[in-house]
């Protein structure tokens, strides 16, 4: 199995966490080419040399289009702030690479709707940066499901809170404006719920929305005070196309919760619970048996949830949050390797984006939105 | 402090409940009139007798009209089947009686307005078994929030789930008819989450809703099967009268769920969670002192949270189901001996029926539904 | 059935809780004679009148042997403090009446043994306050370890913790007294342990123990501080007659624990686990079906746990502390109907007191001490 | 800042486990030199070549003479079985290199005596396996500790328990000979909870304890069955060195146990409580403030608590298993660059083995013994 070339844009919280999955991919799961870390990009070129050392890349540059230029890398990874993802993607897909994109897709749905478009006719793969659908209890949660574990399923409910957000008096910033963050609460974590529902149920037909600007201005350095564009919550009613109904709510201002992301799903024969703060716990009830011993059953994720055995052969042991990326490497690797599309790619994330955006339309106008609808 | 006669109409879950609490109030509390338990009534007869000598009552009856009659029974208590409900306590009020109603008022709106207005009217004191507003975890989260102990409020997240309506085999009854049941869910269970985002936030001022029937139909003894003609799973996005937005969900066909009351009160400075099946704790999160040290509180409820001193002089020692109705006795014996309307009386009881039927309305509609425009 | 007359000595936290049981009993189970509450006991004789009005009983009186005499009274309720309970318990014996006593018997193994000897002799029967055991969750784990479910049963670990003494500034009190309390968090919460090992596992054979006093001294008021007798902390590692180990803890200075009392049964196919501050759960693991969906299942108690549903006809509702007194109080009169020893009776609580008392004697000696011997 | 070389023998759970932590430490942390990854070391040499590419390692060998003698190996890992630890280790000690070795030091305590005095005398620097100390919960409940947080300490309670003995039919292996093996549960896990009651409370001075195994034999392969010669179960009694006292409890054999280490300190002021099956959270309850306030506070760790955030800088993310081996080879290297000891070095394991070597012997003798005498 030959090597691959990767060139990681961005240092920040989400390139960190590419450039270790990058670096432990093939050491945990074997199976896959060995990454070979060629080129950082980041500003200014002090700090990209010093990171490129401290990540393990043979190379730097200030310019990220050098680095789609750089004929040694075959995937480019986009870990740079959402407002420039569009042109990123589009340029690396133009060159013909395999692109690893972090969420949300882009600002606005018409960018993201151009980028899935962009992928569909391009030579490289694309992934997204939805890492909790491979936690392998969710993996497992989507496994149940299909077995008939719980039934039929008949309504799905999803949370998904931070507190990033919650202080009235955190400094307003570039996450408050439409222009430079797009959504709010929605476009931060909100798509990560829908990715969830989605994986679990299916798509989403239509809904009814509400949203919430918790702290409607918010204090600028020097005095003053400048107005949220966009929202701290946002709640839906969801129909998906299987005919389930179901309904979320996203908060960036919730405070207490850290990585709040929890669901249910119920079936005509049992439930299914889970919560991301316990990310290795997965909760199911089943009508099965004597009622006297009825209940609600925590599993601890272990080898007989894969790939969790790949990084510990004992359960209870517990994966970490940087864990899921590199399974979604191995995922995207996997699928370059064998010439298919990844799970996410650009056109399932468009859905999701779809679905955020028909809440905030939804939220706007006071209507009924069918997803997808243009 | 002179005794007070109790008639009890009903032996069932509700009807034991009563001639328990109304047992007990006296000795837990001591600063009440004595309760005398005066007259049983119940079909036929003969179990009205048996149950009476059982439940300690001096009389029985089959007849409810004699029960209202008897000169002896200051308190009527009605823990009929709902479709009766109607009747018996406008007897009640129109014999200057004081009428303890169990939930819900009625099959309808109109039926619960006319019984709100003739109670508004009358002599007697009302009030209604919403059992759960008098848990002292629930009554201390009302003092949180009123103290700001979790700054303003921003959001209320609700959740209602039992499993009786489950099992798809259930058979047929009359639980699945709109004229001998009324609503589904939101009548048998979905009020009292009302009740307790009534309490904590304020009354809603208009919402928009989804209804789901699971199990369409339910097998007849005999063969074949009939139709189910009320919800199983209901929800909607509130907005209250203050502003506040809120969601809400309720089912009976929830498998694990067994009495589960989970709510969420999202602050500006904290958030206070609570879950019925663990109905002795209170959850709270503030975002005071040290982030190190900042985390959700299990507060598990004692003498610090009244009344429950009044039942065990240890914390944590706890309460169960059939204390609450004790509190509610309690609250209904101390507003008549001060001359005071109980809470929640049934003109509070009408906001409640207000919202689970304008869930239904919009449900039915697809639209935005203001509470209470008739 | 005829009635059957009670006398109750004491009117604190178990007086109150008696005369609630005694008064509950016979609605919530119907199977009983009645009881007639005929003569309550306090000091001084106003209050006694007083408490004899609110918890309904007929008389009162100052004088605990008039009580005894009263030959309407056939049950005598022993709720005071400890040292006290020797001297009436026999004298109850003696005048023929059936005895329900409070934990712990006596304040040393002499006095407890007497007692057992007495009530082996006596016309009436015995009962001792050991209203843990009757927890139909607990009655369930004991239901389960019989029926295999966790296969052969190999060790038990249990844990009783309070806080009502973890106060460095608590006043000293008599509790502090070995001529007045005797033990300290043994006779006061570790013989509750005690008494739910020997349901499920069964006699203790021997141990090996220590103790600890926590607090030394305490302040008296006026000044200056006086010595604490007796200890706050003991341990023990048990052999129970059956080869099974086992080891217990039990502290009355344990801050945030309420009414902690926390169990594990490990088996060869299984384990059982329950803590009391949750006490409508037991939570169950079997080593059985797949790998990946074996976890701990949280059973919530429900009218599938027996007594549950006689007080409540829905799972999960949840029954409070002072229903446990009404099923002990069940229990005591079903065996006076039927002729037949009430659990635990004098001679099963000579027991507990015998392994708490070598508890304290191993901890003294520093060697294993073999249950029982004298 | 200069590299270092890394030499890992082994390939198994903790080989693998070596070589991420290697592998991501200087990405993670950034303050470390870059480890090189020169030689793996495992049998046949066919696996280690494989093993080596897979790892990221330059080179590879069957003979770990070699891999000690290689000049480019700075840092020799030792993963292997427990009973070839003492060899590898003293050479590799005799050659001048620095020993990064897994728990337990050794199958006997003379063994682990001889370890730590060739440690004392080498030029190079040691550290063992007892990864769990590292996690930031755990270094957190110190500090509060440290701090005051619960006042004065004053007992210890710890469980590690697993079930990978629990099955009985598991067939007979090397782990249950004590000359293959050593000890059982205590080498195997019991070793982690005492390091973890060292950090806390500090060394143990005596004690008195017990031992099981709860499977006298066990199948062979081929029919028939052969002796366990070591304990599934064992428990003490602990007198730490500053008069605090402590239980502790260790089994192989507990169904439904995954990964469970937990520990309670009880102090003066309050309790810190925590469980490894929940690695992320802390527990802390203190007698702060509003009695109705008080409650146990769940703390998720995030980056107040150091090294959190070097891994993720949002709170509740979680770490996982391996990552605990990150900040323990982040410990080594910065202990190598300082010139400093690390913790815990060969000195501080070897009174973890003096512990767990002084339950077994009591256990045997059923005498108190003094930990560290010979």
């Amino acid at each position: 199995m030959k090597t691959i070339g990767i060139g990681l844009i961005g240092t920040g919280f989400m390139g960190k966490c590419h450039a270790l999955a990058y670096g432990a991919v093939k050491a945990v799961f074997g199976d896959v080419p060995a990454p070979r870390l060629e080129v950082l990009c980041e500003v200014p070129s002090e700090k990209a040399a010093e990171y490129a050392g401290r990540f393990g890349f043979a190379r730097s540059t200030s310019d990220w289009r050098d680095l789609i230029a750089d004929p040694a890398v075959d995937i480019v990874c986009i870990t740079t702030p959402n407002k420039m993802h569009k042109e990123m993607a589009l340029a690396a897909l133009a060159a013909g690479k395999h692109v690893h994109l972090e969420k949300p897709m882009a600002l606005t749905i018409e960018d993201a709707r151009q980028m899935a478009a962009a992928a569909a006719g391009a030579r490289g793969r694309t992934i997204t940066g939805y890492n909790y659908l491979h936690n392998p209890a969710i993996t497992h949660a989507r496994r149940l499901i299909d077995a008939g574990a719980i039934g039929r399923v008949v309504q799905f409910r999803g949370v998904i809170d931070e507190d990033y957000q919650a202080d009235p008096e955190l400094p307003w910033s570039w996450r408050a404006m439409r222009e430079q963050a797009g959504l709010g609460a929605l476009g931060d974590i909100g798509c990560h719920l829908v990715s969830i529902a989605n994986a679990l149920v299916g798509p989403v037909e239509s809904l009814v929305a509400e949203m919430q600007t918790v702290h409607e201005t918010r204090p600028v350095e020097g005095g003053g005070r400048k107005p949220v564009e966009n929202e701290d919550i946002a709640s839906a009613l969801l129909t998906f196309r299987n005919g389930v109904k179901g309904l979320i709510t996203a908060s960036r201002s919730a405070w207490g919760r850290k990585s709040y992301i929890a669901f249910e799903v119920h079936g005509t024969e049992g439930m299914i619970r889970y919560d991301q703060e316990r990310m290795n716990e997965l909760h199911l009830y089943q009508n099965r048996g004597e009622v006297a011993e009825q209940g609600f059953k925590t599993i601890l994720t272990g080898p007989a949830h894969p790939p969790y055995g790949e990084f510990v052969p004992a359960p209870g042991h517990q994966l970490g949050f940087n864990d899921l990326k590199v399974i979604e490497v191995h995922e995207f690797l996997r699928a370059i390797v064998e010439g298919r599309e990844a799970k996410p790619n650009f056109t399932d994330a468009l859905h999701f984006e779809e679905v955020i955006h028909a809440v905030a339309r939804s939220a706007e106008t006071g209507e009924r939105v069918v997803v997808g609808l243009r």
